[in-house]
């Protein structure tokens, strides 16, 4: 079955609204497992949205409209689809109680004029009832397919949708969608598609679609299936085979786990503990770290020693070794971290030096990041090159500062 | 001029990624005073691509594609337009040298065959360089109008459409629509809106529209207008109004200008260094004063204090007032503030404690958050109780601090 969502409002098109109905009713379509094609965003225009319904009409089997449904003029969406199908707009006795009595619990209880055009439904449609608003929503079917209108606030669309049309929908289809997200970080989008290019070109069943996130990669597997069980068992040959070709580069397989979450939650498991200090990323790292509940177990003491004498004070890094090799250097990094591991008796530590732009320091170029990670037997050190902006510097530094410790955990055994 | 925007990518309609370019280059297209009747999103499927541009460009003067421009076989948004304006796809020195220079720059420099995807143009059109991502966007023109391809990444697709597509879509309008943000902080949004209602109620042009903002307010004049010295005479009387009713309540009138961009500013403009204590926030109010440009001269040293331990031995808090009053507490807040000025010799600092929750600390319920700053003259401690999530309360915390910083800057007159 193939769905089509239309979005409707004038405000959608000033980008003064992010469409996150979009995204979610395409969420809970794919969980349908109904194939969504197009959406489209007009904005409060008669002939427009006329022209975009009978469009969608052709190429679509059910279309779901949101907006343009509430009580003042531009809200047109019901009177066009009227006209689509042909049909009259007529009083709804049900509508008209449950305004009423939504008015009846409000403080100002006067009903204008203006709401009682939310009474009135398309004429054989089913009335949807809106729990947390004064817009109804409504079905209409008939032989070129069915047309759902819901109003356009998030959290009437998201009750409205849940309650009412995600059963309605669930009807037509007898297998849902289900994903599993493999996440990677420590090679490149192209390189990954290299090595896995053969499974991409060669899918079907599960389908495998790649991803380029902010120093990551995502790969969603898809599948459609009766049950998760079912699921399960379709995903299990190829995330075998991803997990042999790509290994520990790949860090999760659910899609809400971040690289944060699965390092502090294993430092918490494993019962050890992390410091930091940072001098490009200015606390990112840090920042990161501490938004997942529970790094308070964890996260010793964080440094972001910007300057030379705190590196120095703080962290205890030779003067000498700055002037040698230059606060952006592998020497650098690497004393910093083994400082921090001494200062703080940590298990675990983190130095992060770099230049973040926009200017270059030292002579040494924009986006020149060293990253070093110490524990009780090892210091490692890694070089990377960012291209981008001050921000886009920091944020993937960050992202490969937390992989090299996610690597260090595995070497141990912790992972 | 009509302009319509094509959103390509089959992870939209599977609603994983919320479509922000398209409200981003609403919100610009709106800015150019070009008008928006359609935006539409279109899964990686050549024949579906193929008619929407072909519709697009019946309706359309201007068409922006968005996504589909990367190494991958998916990729497939050029040889779609290729095929509509029927051209060839050739190779582009300068992008092959860029591509070659850009990983070059990187560790890893082998460049998989499928990269060299993104050095091919279309035919006749403008190359528009990337210089966040390894994809070039392009611009086309013949007489049935104009084709934009950007890629999918937002951050590459605002650097892009900034720098170069929106100084060549300006070259096409007359009038164009203008706006000023008034930007506050200190104070909710229903209390700003009391203060200020009947400009609202009575706004004709230029136009008054409220956003809340993460603990700020914004307000955003609008008009239309032939020049920016048209605009601002439009906008002198309302902005006047509202800085007589607000006051220092508003930090910036200039939309791109953020909290933290004013505080470091005004540092650097009077030569004023800052160092940085925090619990809650973990590294957030560091991290926020660190993206600016030129914060490597005003920010001295930051710390990360989660533990007792930490606040003892790096700032100075003495252990009796952690055991008399609690951890999270003025008291803390002050002594915190206080001990890293005398440790860093800053001339301001700024110490943050609290309970970013999911858990209560010491009794204390969650959200609370207890701010100081200190300056060679003054110490002042603020308290706030902030509801929400974790990554909440450390956003809406480091703002408040930002906005604490910034009083105590304005009472010193340097601001």
């Amino acid at each position: 079955m193939i769905v089509e969502l239309i979005s409707v409002g004038t405000e959608l098109l000033l980008g003064n609204t992010i469409n996150t109905n979009a995204s979610y009713l395409a969420r809970r379509c794919a969980k349908l497992g109904l194939s969504l094609y197009h959406q489209v965003t007009v904005g409060d225009n008669f002939d427009r949205l006329f022209d975009t319904i009978i469009v969608a009409r052709e190429r679509s089997d059910i279309i779901i409209l949101t907006g343009g449904l509430g009580p003042t003029m531009d809200d047109i969406t019901k009177e066009v689809v009227a006209k689509v199908v042909g049909k009259e707009l007529i009083p709804d006795k049900h509508s008209e109680e449950l305004l009423i009595k939504y008015f009846n619990l409000r403080h100002d209880k006067e009903i204008t004029k203006n709401n009682y055009r939310q009474i009135l439904k398309i004429e054989d449609s089913t009335v949807v009832d809106n729990n947390n608003g004064t817009a109804p929503g409504y079905i209409y079917e008939d032989d070129k397919g069915v047309i759902i209108l819901l109003p356009g606030p998030p959290s009437e669309v998201i009750a409205m949708f849940e309650e009412s049309i995600f059963p309605y929908l669930n009807e037509f289809q007898s297998q849902t969608i289900f994903s599993k997200m493999v996440k990677i970080c420590g090679l490149g989008e192209s390189k990954i598609e290299t090595i896995i290019i053969d499974l991409i070109n060669n899918q079907t069943n599960p389908t495998i679609a790649p991803y380029a996130k902010k120093g990551e990669v995502h790969l969603r597997i898809t599948t459609l299936a009766n049950t998760e069980e079912d699921a399960d068992e379709i995903f299990a040959p190829t995330i075998k085979e991803l997990q042999k070709r790509l290994g520990n580069l790949i860090f999760t397989l659910h899609e809400e786990e971040l690289l944060e979450t699965v390092v502090v939650n294993n430092l918490i498991t494993n019962n050890l503990t992390i410091s930091t200090g940072e001098s490009c990323t200015g606390g990112l790292f840090s920042n990161r770290i501490t938004n997942i509940p529970g790094a308070s177990n964890v996260f010793k003491e964080g440094f972001i020693t910007y300057s030379n004498e705190a590196k120095i004070n703080n962290l205890g890094v030779k003067k000498s070794t700055i002037e040698q090799y230059g606060a952006i250097s592998k020497e650098v990094a690497k004393e910093m971290a083994l400082g921090l591991l001494y200062k703080t008796n940590s298990d675990f530590s983190i130095g992060i030096t770099g230049n973040a732009g926009p200017e270059s320091l030292e002579d040494k170029s924009n986006g020149l990041v060293y990253i070093a990670c110490a524990s009780k037997n090892n210091v490692i050190v890694e070089e990377f090159v960012i291209k981008g902006s001050r921000t886009k510097v920091k944020e993937y530094a960050t992202t490969y500062a937390l992989n090299l410790l996610r690597k260090e955990l595995i070497k141990y055994d912790y992972l």
